[in-house]
């Protein structure tokens, strides 16, 4: 099995802007694919981007593959080229996943179905892992778990549903990182607590606010 | 084991009364209810409730409670009768989880920790395991996960977080209808449906629309 990691560095978490300087938000992306990178140890890695990355910032191991596409050309070309290689099974995991574990990784794998996916939320695709590349394409964005669902019963595949919190818990939005402070403990987690964030209850509801610069 | 729902029915989902109206939060409260009860089916279940259930307009088999307390201390009180009475464990399941199975509360009952806690979002508590009630009260509102760790972990008790999207997804923003809409097929998820919602992708976002009165 190949894990290919699809990561778009440029204007990285633009929906947090209102929380995070573009400092901040290019950091929190390049810590949470470090913990991505992190979960998926031990495994042959890709890491597929547009975005240029200096050596000297970052130590990624993984094998980096740049691509100028969009993130679906991007990767059903990754699919294409894995078909005609040896066809071995694909697993396809976001970079902004900060909670996901290497059990999550080996639960999915184990699993016997011709395509697994894992749920994101708002209808979105998180982990998607292929059997058989020469018989699938993705398509991300709008109710992705849905099309990947279609898209797998079309082809006749077998498809299990593999239902988890943390793997569902994708960063996008400012009551993202709430999820991210209460359940994480990798590099984003930390990241978040020293740039001076912490959880706060107001009016029923849990948030998360800077309480020192 | 005694599974007990606190159920609240004046002015249920009041967060969603920008989609619905109250009579459609109010049907939309009871098939939620609806959807617990049947993942509930053959365990012996209690339905602890401030609210007078009509008995001609739904057929709640479960032992209903009556309760003029609020949250934690309906459920607290409960606790300690159960101690007092056999102190067999407990579990509290939320009644607004729509997309729980019986395997969620068969695989959390299995689990061999003292305390089990299934994580909702944004820091909340959606099921909670006690295996020993004298020893445990509950802290809902707020971050009410952190708080049922560190009331678990000052007893002694060991503790294991039970990880799962469906039983993450409790029904309480607009946002939260469009899981319901994806991922469910119960009584609550059809009831969208009837009332003429539907997915939608907006600039890139999935929302839920009403299509037709």
């Amino acid at each position: 099995m190949k894990i290919v990691v699809p990561f778009k560095r440029n204007n990285a978490k633009s929906r947090l802007a209102g929380m995070l300087t573009p400092e901040e938000r290019d950091a929190l992306a390049m810590n949470m694919l470090h913990d991505v990178v992190d979960a998926l140890h031990g495994f042959e890695i890709d890491i597929l981007t547009s975005s240029m990355l200096s050596n000297g910032e970052v130590d990624l191991s993984p094998h980096v593959l740049l691509s100028d596409y969009g993130l679906n050309e991007a990767l059903n070309d990754y699919l294409r080229s894995r078909a005609r290689h040896d066809n071995d099974s694909v697993m396809i995991v976001m970079a902004d996943l900060p909670l996901i574990s290497s059990k999550h990784i080996k639960e999915i794998a184990g699993l016997d179905a011709d395509v697994v996916i894992a749920p994101g939320k708002g209808g979105g695709t998180n982990i998607l892992y292929i059997r058989d590349p020469s018989g699938f394409h993705v398509d991300y964005y709008g109710t992705s778990f849905l099309d990947h669902l279609r898209i797998a019963r079309e082809s006749g595949s077998s498809v299990e549903v593999y239902d988890s919190f943390s793997v569902s818990t994708d960063i996008d939005e400012p009551e993202d990182l709430v999820e991210l402070m209460i359940h994480g403990n990798g590099r984003a987690a930390r990241m978040l607590a020293d740039s001076g964030f912490t959880v706060v209850v107001r009016d029923g509801r849990v948030e998360i606010d800077r309480i020192r610069a």
